[in-house]
């Protein structure tokens, strides 16, 4: 299987000469656009990799399905429910232009930032310094990496730029959604967004989704069925921002990209898959990212629908 | 399996009455709120069915499903992409709102009317009756029932009301997306949603999808893999109106209702279901038939995310 | 004052360089974007004029104005009201972007398209054609013109390409706020676009509008005061599409604009002007005749504000 | 004039009681919705008032006038425009609805809070103590009244409260038109909003405007005609919320509104007018004040129209 992916590879490094880094986060600004790597687990099979799969890059927006998670293990369906909708919104992530009426959780979802940061404040914890580390806790768990850490330049590049996240918060408190420090909420998310990992962690953990909260490799249980299924579905509408329809054709199974070049790739109860590439395409997901994954799902009938 | 079916219909029963027959085409406010049928068609196996799964009703947005194949198998993917994008819009079916810009494909996709309407006319044909019969002629082959007809009453109706449908209809002309003449394009689209289905018709149809093209009950590939998936796909992201994302979460698999109060539900790889409930819930979806396939989904297991 | 107006045009000729004929009106897009031309009246003076004056050009959508003062006398300020809002919309004049919510008349005013399709519903007459009647001779009374009429082929090219038109008067029709045929109420409104006058005849009229409602010229009131002072509020609000906040600061006094190049404006208590220069702005508003109107006022002090 | 005026708010007392004082600042919730009066001041005559005249209550958004006026005179019109429209946004004065695009000076206004808040930047002053006590002086100069100070309780309950215009303000910051601190730029608006005023400062500072910079009553010119025409088409246009078009029809003059409950009333070369009356209409003016200023416009056809 390494031989297929390093030919996918191949076939798609071209795509990583067409998009373009972040370059609203500075710290992100600096990574090198030509870097290309997948990592791909399934049960019982010995891991399949290839290129810069072992490359650290920042969770960004990835980090969004850990955080629905943790909302959905600690408050429970109905609260997220409650707070979050479900439908994708028609419009960039990190849109302002929500309604003429007043915000409601109807037009958001857990996946824009307006929901992910309204999710921070349903994880359990005394302080948000504590909720932080409850959430990378469970991405260690799941990563099942203890080492994982904050990249500390781009979390404190992510604080001081990240004015429209503050403009979204301050609109959540305004509209009686959230209650906490708007700061104290941002810290956390911030952090969250600048946690470290490689294609493999990413995998990993895309494994745990794919086997609905169970991890084939040790046999232990981290959440229920029904939780991965929300978060799975959750993927496969809104995944990939306002790219999350042509994804669904081109490609064909859950997933979440960052502004960071990672796409986390869940086949349910088939394997977890994650890609590399930080050039990004006019949505925001990598580029050559996703034409490997389209590649990948085409050549092993990865597709779901 | 139909006492499985009969015990969740009685179970569902009471949602009937809480939901509300569509009234803005008059012909449709006469039908019965309290009907309800499931029909489920797996290949290998007998039929299962429960209620008033012979009860006909026109399929409305349903057919939206048969356009699309339609237009992806005269035309081609490329041509249907070039002319309907395939992003939720996070708006109401028949939204005017579209943006401060100009309408271009993006702004729309094949479940919305817009995006319907625009799709007539990619289906090939000389003139918009002969584009309708084979509309109808390739419904009736994948339902495996040259019987199905339209309800005459229904359509005029339809044709007599449907000047929101005439406000789209212009707006694409006027941004250049369609050029043949509105009543004609609209003709062909309002009799459509007029042809009459029972569950079993739509069951046979959604088997086929799941079945990607391919009939298992005859051996005959009706249509490619590849446009099986598109429509599948599609349907999983957009299939139930701004109700999709949530539909997603509580059943799981790809799906398409219509205001008659059918819904057809593709199980890939697997079977085809279709449930008739004629009382409507906010978004426009059957009220009933949604909970009896999120009951009968967790029963059976039939989510894929 | 022929001298200063001859200036005044002198020194802006260069603008008509600058804008561009309307195109989308294929008829439109034949004139010379270079005439311009401006007439002045004021009670007991001569009249003033320089220019292109006496140059025929379609009224378009100056043709508005009447619209709405041929409603109110017909119909009373309460009925008008109810159809239609009085705030400026935000957007362009031929906008679909609604709301997220039912069209009301408060999401329209009668200075664009919406608007005043909407109010020929309220001018008197068994049939449209009746309807229109009444409105050309209402223009030609005020314009004390009895050879006002029609350009044939401007109206048959509108009445071809009008599909923007034909759309907002559905989705007028779909929301409940019109009720005659479409097509008859259009080609009412098509007709009235196209009624030529020159800079003359606009002054003329602009004068009554100026005396609320009293010709100074004959001595005769047409209207009640009340009513002309509706019609010069709203044209100092919203009679100069999305560019009437800038018109206001700049030019200063009630105005009403059209893609022909016309441009009406009443200096209340005091004088009708009226200015021709058919290459647009971005905004659909003559660009020389804005600037010709900017330089008149500061040098006459006519702005009201 | 005095018995005119107290037979005015005798005959508009009624609507006291249908409209509702502003909640959202906790502070403003406390006033007596039953207050009602009037100021009037003509040049060379002696000053009518009736009612509540002597009343004190905060500015709130007739403050936004004075912002305008200061960034106009510190900083010149070019800036001011570069960085703010012109144009009614026909949305409710704290949206966030703004666009499918970045946000440009094009999407709101001086009289929007987005817009006063950017124009607080404009203003002169090493620090926004400076610049808000250069607003506080410029105020009370032209109210002739140098006891003006501000509620300090009102003011810290905005600062305890606003955070929709805390997210206005970092969307702006984020869109990169200001650059200070979003908390100093707030103080600095928050205390301009909570400036004490009676009606008979208000209608002095009208008088001014209504001169166009010259204070007739000592002779001084505190500012040029041409910054006074700017600010007092401002108010024409966009001076009463998205309920500006209405109040022209109705009233007919340029006006600014407060949810304090004043209005400041410019009848240009002729007079200033206030009036007080805390409870608000659905647009968040005063509607007893509205309802007076019509029946005195009326009276006394003070409508520029």
């Amino acid at each position: 299987m390494n031989l297929l992916l390093k030919q996918i590879l191949d076939d798609c490094r071209h795509y990583t000469a067409q998009g373009h880094v972040a370059t609203y986060i500075p710290q992100l600004a600096k990574v090198d656009p030509g870097k290309l790597g997948i990592y791909m687990i399934e049960a019982g099979a010995h891991d399949s990799f290839a290129g810069d799969c072992f490359e650290r890059f920042t969770m960004q927006s990835v980090v969004k399905t850990m955080i629905l998670l943790l909302a959905l293990m600690d408050s429970g369906i109905d609260k997220v429910r409650a707070l979050v909708g479900a439908e994708a919104t028609g419009k960039p992530f990190d849109t302002f232009n929500y309604s003429d009426q007043a915000l409601t959780g109807a037009h958001i979802n857990p996946m824009v930032n307006t929901g992910a940061i309204a999710l921070c404040t349903l994880i359990h914890g005394e302080t948000y310094e504590e909720k932080f580390m409850r959430l990378l806790n469970l991405t260690r768990l799941l990563a099942d990496n203890q080492e994982l850490t904050v990249d500390e330049d781009v979390y404190r590049s992510e604080k001081e730029t990240g004015n429209k996240n503050r403009a979204l918060a301050y609109m959540l408190t305004a509209y009686g959604m959230i209650h906490d420090p708007v700061e104290d909420i941002l810290d956390c998310y911030f952090r969250a967004c600048s946690i470290l990992v490689t294609c493999r962690d990413l995998a990993r953990i895309a494994l745990v989704f794919a086997h609905h909260g169970w991890d084939p490799k040790n046999g232990k249980r981290y959440f229920t069925p029904e939780l991965a299924r929300y978060v799975n579905a959750t993927l496969a509408t809104c995944g990939m921002y306002d790219g999350s329809g042509e994804f669904a054709l081109t490609v064909g199974f859950p997933a979440k990209s960052g502004v960071g070049g990672g796409i986390l790739g869940v086949i349910p109860k088939r394997m977890g898959i994650a890609v590399y590439a930080p050039a990004l395409d006019k949505h925001g997901n990598s580029m050559a990212g996703v034409k490997v994954l389209a590649a990948l799902s085409k050549e092993l009938d990865l597709g779901i629908f």
